[in-house]
């Protein structure tokens, strides 16, 4: 959404005030475990709502609200356009996850979650992996991200790196239209923001299709990684440094709020697309990188891989028919340029068209009875 | 409770704070109905929560989730005091039900109660009646105080009525306990302020039983009513009068905080026993109420003959053994009378107490594996 970048700063008591959008928000407390867990459901219109579990020691309840109702909205509009048949829904545990992470506590969060019957299934997010869901899953029908021992399909990294790499295939032939489709990124500058779990595997899409890559990264560990396993890679000292180069293309895998005034007034790149969640530090930054003439492929198009990964554990896990489903992000990606031009918006407000008329087309078809 | 009058100012901000004993607090949203609600499951150590709806144009958020966090509780302490197998549960929706209550609204109230999978049973409360109950079981499985015809067991203040009077008689014999207990109220003066649903059948019960009945109303139709039905009650302009008779028993039927300081001060019965709500106007009352030799019948156990009428639905109703059930509220009454006694506490404070140690001693019992 593009201005899923400035959580809703909804004051808890006006939760039920007009301006909430959520269907449900659950406040779930277990005092001898230490759970104090918010489960926010944004939308079923589509189905049940799928979403991390954030495990996270927030300052305040407050902020920990604030957080899931954003995440939790974002996630709807995610599975919405990649065309899933899931709804939205996010979750926070308020605590430190390396002091208080316990399987008494998981497994206190999973019985929530069951109780629940199904409206919501939960998944690994910051602070929480997938032997984490193996407890949450003892006590809890609705989850998925589990360890491949348990019928999870273990790290999504992987699959949101193609998604993203797709999105940018995508972006690329609709900005370099004349260039050979097959070749469209050979010799093209990429900057890569962050090298972490995802950006390591975009590295490596981005050099099989021949572009020259540019990288940076907070970690010294992660920068290293990637300059032992492709030492063709550059790499600079920080973001600043990186938005200096003269890009072809931005890629922003690490924090949010990547794309703000600064950053869109400075960069070269004809194309930013990355995995990196709310890249649009605020409402309004998707008018300046359209006047600039950049295109944007939104966030939570491109780096839906991971979420199509764990949707696909619910019809038991197939990494080929996955990545089938990711590799179909180019398609979305594509449609959402073309809406852009053709409605004249931003894109990423064509992509919230895109999501929000499924959700209302498709969602009333529950409507017709069916017994 | 001894503190059920002061509602938790639990600020939303800290709903997760350490001081929430609640387990789960469920906000409910649905724009296209206007629903805004609010389910607070408090404990389910002994069972399901059960707990009526209340439709009721709260001011704020906040004041609505004051009001739903006390009286789940309230729920609890009741039904783990009265024998019962549920736990302590209470909903409100935010609204005015003259104006805002609908076919929509209400289906939409069922279909979130239906999705917390039988851990919340709903009832009829302030605003809701067993017509509305009929609609929320149109999405949902989980309702007692439905109509007749559906199942229900109809209007609960019949039995309300008589568990009240069985724990003013338990509270009668150990006050007078050299008179014949089966003329244990004959001839004394009681007074009942508040002769509305409940208030009219305690009067009938009072004089079946040869007391003397004076009573005070604000709703002039209500007092014509028990005029008409027991020429021989008494009528006094208000409760300040009321008080200032020269009453053996005080029994308040009508709004919380019945108990105050100055009340007790003045006071010249020697038992206080009634079906309202919170009749102690705020913590340390029940000790004034002790040191003025006045025995407490706590509100919350002596009005738990309702709250025994919906549990019976759930094993299919039959009046006659909800009725043998109600009549235990004497016994409940004596038990918590002599305990007081034993531990040298407040009478509120022995039923807590035996509360308290149920929800404890019964509620570790499901960790007896069965499978």
């Amino acid at each position: 959404m593009s201005d899923s970048s400035t959580p809703l700063v909804t004051p808890a008591t006006d939760l039920l005030g007009h301006q909430l959008e959520h269907e449900q928000v659950v406040f779930a407390n277990d005092p001898a475990s230490g759970l104090r867990a918010i489960i926010a459901i944004h939308s079923t219109a589509l189905g049940p709502a799928l979403g991390g579990t954030r495990f996270y020691p927030y300052a305040s309840t407050q902020a920990a609200l604030a957080d899931v109702l954003a995440l939790s909205r974002g996630m709807s509009y995610k599975a919405a356009v990649t065309g899933l048949d899931l709804g939205g829904g996010k979750a926070v545990i308020i605590g430190d996850p390396t002091t208080q992470k316990t399987e008494a506590l998981l497994r206190a969060y999973g019985r929530f979650v069951e109780s629940l019957g199904g409206r919501y299934y939960t998944a690994c997010d910051v602070g929480t992996y997938s032997e984490d869901m193996d407890l949450v899953a003892r006590e809890c029908s609705y989850v998925t991200g589990r360890t491949e021992e348990h019928g999870g399909a273990g790290d999504s990294s992987v699959l949101t790196a193609y998604g993203v790499f797709c999105g940018l295939r995508a972006a690329a032939e609709a900005t370099w239209s004349d260039a050979d489709p097959d070749a469209v990124l050979a010799g093209r500058l990429v900057g890569v923001a962050g090298v972490g779990k995802v950006g390591r595997h975009l590295v490596r899409h981005l050099i099989d299709a021949g572009a020259e890559v540019v990288v940076t990264d907070v970690s010294a560990a992660a920068v290293e990684r990637v300059r032992q396993e492709y030492p063709g890679v550059r790499v600079v000292a920080s973001t600043e440094a990186l938005i200096a180069e003269p890009l072809d293309v931005y890629a922003p895998c690490a924090l949010g709020g990547a794309l703000d005034d600064d950053v869109v007034a400075r960069l070269s790149a004809r194309i930013v697309c990355g995995a990196a969640n709310n890249q649009l530090a605020h409402p309004g930054v998707e008018k300046l990188v359209e006047d600039r003439g950049i295109v944007y492929a939104p966030d939570y198009v491109v780096n839906a891989g991971g979420l199509v990964q764990v949707a696909d554990e619910l019809e038991g896990f197939s990494f080929e028919r996955a990545k089938i489903r990711a590799g179909r992000i180019y398609d979305t990606t594509r449609a959402i340029l073309e809406r852009a031009q053709r409605d004249g918006v931003p894109t990423a407000t064509a992509a919230d068209r895109i999501a929000e008329q499924r959700m209302l087309e498709i969602g009333r078809l529950r409507g017709i009875y069916l017994g």
